[in-house]
C-alpha cells in the first residue's frame, strides 16, 4: 500500500514553523511497519493545492493531508478537496450543532468566522476532533484516500490514533508482523559507528538505520516478517558486544531519559551544580514526570561569585586552577552534594562560547565532576568547533552518562572517539 | 522563478529527525523575498529518488536538494543525480586530493567508505564544503538546476548561504525590492489576534503571516515593492498600536533574546530561582552569548527542603501557603536576589503535571514572582490543559515578560487572554 503524506500551509512551507507533525506522523507509521513513500509540502495557494491533490490522488493508495483547517482565510483545504474531487462544499449540519453548542457552553457566541469550519466537500465523510473547531474528513479523489487532518499538534495526533490508524488498518489488511528496536549511542560518530556495524552480518529480513540527533546517534534496527523478528535479539546482543561503551541506552531516546528511570528504579538522588550548562542539565531531567523523587536542586553558579558564594569555591581554587579546572568541579560537586544531602552530585563548568576562551583552555573547553559518597572524578573535554548551545548540550551529555555508568557500576569515565578528553582525575573512598 | 526543494533520506521521512534544515531554508528564501513553491521529501531509494528528480525537472527552474551525500550505502543523492541526467558518475580529483590531504593533516589514513563522496555526476560542477567529506554540487536536468547540499546542518547552511545564495541571484536577475518586519506577540491565540487585526486595512504590496509557535506567536508583515515598502512602517506602528500589550519584541524572535538584550543595554544583573521550570529559565538566557553580563545564578530548588536550606523559604510558609503559592514565590525571588545582590530577581514555583494537583491548585497552576530594590509583584496563573512542558515554558514566558515590562517601566502584570491569572499581589518600596 502506497501511503503519502502532504502538509499544507505558508508557515510550514516558509519555514515559519519546524513541521514537528510530519515527523511524528513518519515515526508513527515506521513503528506500525508502514514505510511513506514521499511527503510533500505546499503553501496556502488554491490552485498549487488542487493541483497538488489531483498529482498524487492518481500515484498513492492513501493520503494524509495535514493542515489549512482553520477559521482565517488562509485555510483552504477543504475547499481544494471539493474542487479536486469535482464536488461542491457543503455545511455539516451536526459539525455546526455541535459547534455552536462548545461556544454556548463557554458563554459565548460562535463567532461568524468559525462557521467556514462546518463547510466539507460533499463527498466527505467527516472525522470528529474532539480537541478543536475543525473537523477531519476523509474521501476518495482517482485511486487515492484522502485524510484531512487539522495542523495544531494535540488535535492532530489524536485524530491520527483514534481515526486514521483504524482506517489504515482496514485499507491495508493483513501484513507481516514488523518489530522495531533502537540502540542510543553516545560519543561515536554516525561513519565511525557504521564502519564497526558493517562488519557483523545483518541478518535476512532486517535493516538498519542511523539517525544522527545531536548529542546522540540512534542505530535503528527493523525486522520484517516472523524469521527476522526471530533473529533480532542475538543480533541486537552482537550489535551491543560490539560497540560496548558507545550504546548508552537500549531503551530510550535520550541519555537524560535512561538517567532519569536507572535514578528511580535506585532510590537515588541527585544534586547539580552548573555553570555554562546554566541550567540546561537539571531542565533536561526535570523534562520528565516524576523527577521530583531523586532531583535535589541544581545550582546554576553562572557567575564566579556565585560559585564562591553558593559552592564555597574558594576564591584561592578559582585562582590557582580557573574556573574550568578539575579542581573547580570537583568543588562544585561536593558543595552540592552536601547541600542536598544526596547520594550524587554533578558538576559542569567550562567556556561555551563564542568569547572567553585561551590558548590553554580554548571555547569548547569544559569540566565535568561527579562525585557520590564513596568516589569522586572528573574529566576535562575538549569540545572545539562547536556552537554555544552543542558545547552545553555534549557537556550535559557527557555529564549524564558519568552518573549513568556509576549507577549501573561501570567505571564512569569512558574513551568517547568523538570527545577527546585531556585530563582525567579518579579518586576513590576519601 | 520557480523555487522548490527536495529533501532526502530515511530518517527525514521517517520522522527520524524533524527536517530543521528545510525549515531553515525556507525562512532564509523568505528574508530574501523568494518564495519556495513546493517541498517534497523521500527515502533512500534509488528509484523513487529518480523519479521524483525527472519528475520536479520539468516544473521546478531550480531546486535545493538536502541530503544524501554521506559516505556511506544508502546515500544516494550522487547517484540518482547522473540516472536522472543521464550521464556516469566520475570521480572528481580535486576533491579526492582535498579528502586525503584533510585525514593525512589529522595523522589519519582516508577510510575507503569516504571514497564514494569523490563522485559526481560528470555534467556537476562541484561546489566546496569547508566544513565537511561531502562536496555540494549542481547540474541542469530538463528545464531545472539542481543544487545538492549535504544534510549535516553545520555543512548544509554555509554551503546556502556562500554558494548557492549567490547562484539563486543569478539566476533571478532583477526582482523587485522586499522587506521582512516581524512583530512577537505572547498572551494571545492566533485567532484573537487575526480578528483584531482583521479590521485594519493591509496597504498595497503587503502580506500578513501568523506563526504560532508556543509560547509566542509571531506575525509577520511581508512588503514587496517600493510602495509597500515605503507604508511598511506606518502600518506596524497602527499594528502595534491596535495590539498593545500583545507585542512583546520587534527585533528579535524570543522573550528570552528579547529580555538578554534589554538587561545588557540597561547594566542590570538578575538572579533566579526556579521549581517547576527546574533551570529552563536559566537555560534560556544563558542560550545567549554574553548572558554572563547580567546573569548571577539559578537557584532550582526543586525539592522543599532544597526552598528552605537554599532560600529561606519558611517552613511555616510552605506550611501556610504550600509551595505553589504567592507567597513562596515572592519569598523564593527575594531570597535569590539577597543572594546575588542583584538588581532583579525572577522566581517561578509551580505543578507541571501530570501529578500533583489539586481541587484548589490544578495541574499548570504556576506562582510568578518578580522584585527588585523598590518594589514586589507577584501572579498564580492557571495554564490547564496543557503538557508538561508547555507549563514550563509557558512559565518562563510570563516570567521573562514581568520582567521585560519593568525594565521598560511598564506594570509588570498584565492580562493575557490566553493565560488566566487568578491571583495576583504588588508592592511598591517597601
Amino acid at each position: 500500500m502506497l501511503l503519502e503524506m502532504i502538509s499544507t500551509g505558508e508557515e510550514v512551507l516558509a519555514g515559519q514553523i519546524v513541521d514537528t507533525n510530519a515527523a511524528w506522523f513518519s515515526d508513527s507509521m515506521m513503528n506500525l511497519g508502514v514505510e511513506l513513500a514521499r511527503r510533500s509540502t505546499v503553501g496556502d495557494r488554491i490552485d498549487d493545492l488542487v493541483a497538488l491533490f489531483l498529482e498524487r490522488s492518481r500515484h498513492a493508495d492513501l493520503i494524509l493531508v495535514n493542515g489549512g483547517l482553520g477559521p482565517t482565510s488562509d485555510d483552504l483545504s477543504a475547499e481544494a478537496a471539493a474542487r479536486a474531487a469535482g464536488v461542491a462544499l457543503v455545511e455539516h449540519d451536526g459539525w455546526r450543532r455541535h459547534l455552536q453548542d462548545w461556544f454556548q457552553r463557554r458563554g459565548r457566541q460562535m463567532p461568524a468566522i468559525n462557521l467556514k469550519q462546518c463547510l466539507i466537500p460533499a463527498t466527505a465523510e467527516l472525522v470528529d476532533n474532539p480537541q478543536g473547531s475543525a473537523p477531519g474528513f476523509r474521501l476518495q479523489i482517482n485511486r487515492a484516500w484522502f485524510f484531512f487532518t487539522p495542523g495544531v499538534p494535540a488535535e492532530f495526533k489524536p485524530m491520527v490514533t483514534d481515526h486514521f490508524v483504524p482506517f489504515l488498518s482496514r485499507l491495508r489488511g493483513a501484513a507481516p508482523p514488523t518489530r522495531l528496536c533502537k540502540l542510543l549511542t553516545f560519543g561515536h560518530g554516525e561513519s565511525t559507528l557504521a564502519e564497526s556495524i558493517v562488519r557483523l552480518p545483518v541478518p535476512a529480513g532486517i535493516t538498519l538505520g542511523y539517525r544522527p540527533s545531536a548529542p546522540h546517534v540512534e542505530i535503528k534496527v527493523f525486522a520484517r516478517g516472523e524469521e527476522a523478528i526471530a533473529s533480532q535479539p542475538a543480533y541486537l546482543a552482537a550489535l551491543q558486544e560490539l560497540l560496548g561503551a558507545a550504546v548508552v541506552s537500549t531503551r530510550f531516546p535520550s541519555l537524560a531519559e535512561e538517567v532519569h528511570h536507572t535514578l528511580i528504579a535506585q532510590g537515588a538522588s541527585l544534586s547539580l551544580a552548573e555553570s555554562c550548562s546554566g541550567g540546561m542539565l537539571a531542565s533536561l531531567l526535570v523534562d520528565f514526570a516524576g523527577s521530583s523523587a531523586y532531583l535535589r536542586h541544581s545550582i546554576v553558579s553562572y557567575a564566579n561569585a556565585a560559585k564562591t558564594a553558593l559552592l564555597q569555591v574558594t576564591p584561592a581554587t578559582l585562582e590557582r586552577h580557573g574556573a574550568v579546572s578539575l579542581e573547580t568541579a570537583l568543588a562544585m560537586a561536593a558543595a552540592t552534594r552536601t547541600l542536598g544531602d544526596s547520594d550524587y552530585a554533578l558538576a559542569i563548568t567550562g567556556i561555551a562560547g563564542p568569547e572567553g576562551g585561551s590558548e590553554a583552555k580554548p571555547v569548547g573547553t569544559v569540566a565535568i565532576a561527579l562525585c557520590d559518597s564513596r568516589s569522586r572524578c572528573a574529566q576535562l573535554v575538549r569540545l572545539a568547533n562547536r556552537s554555544r548551545n552543542l558545547v552545553r548540550t555534549m557537556s550535559c551529555a557527557v555529564a549524564l552518562d558519568m552518573l549513568r555508568r556509576r549507577l549501573l557500576g561501570m567505571e564512569p569515565i569512558v574513551a568517547y572517539p568523538f570527545i577527546p578528553a585531556s585530563e582525567v582525575l579518579r579518586e576513590d573512598a576519601h
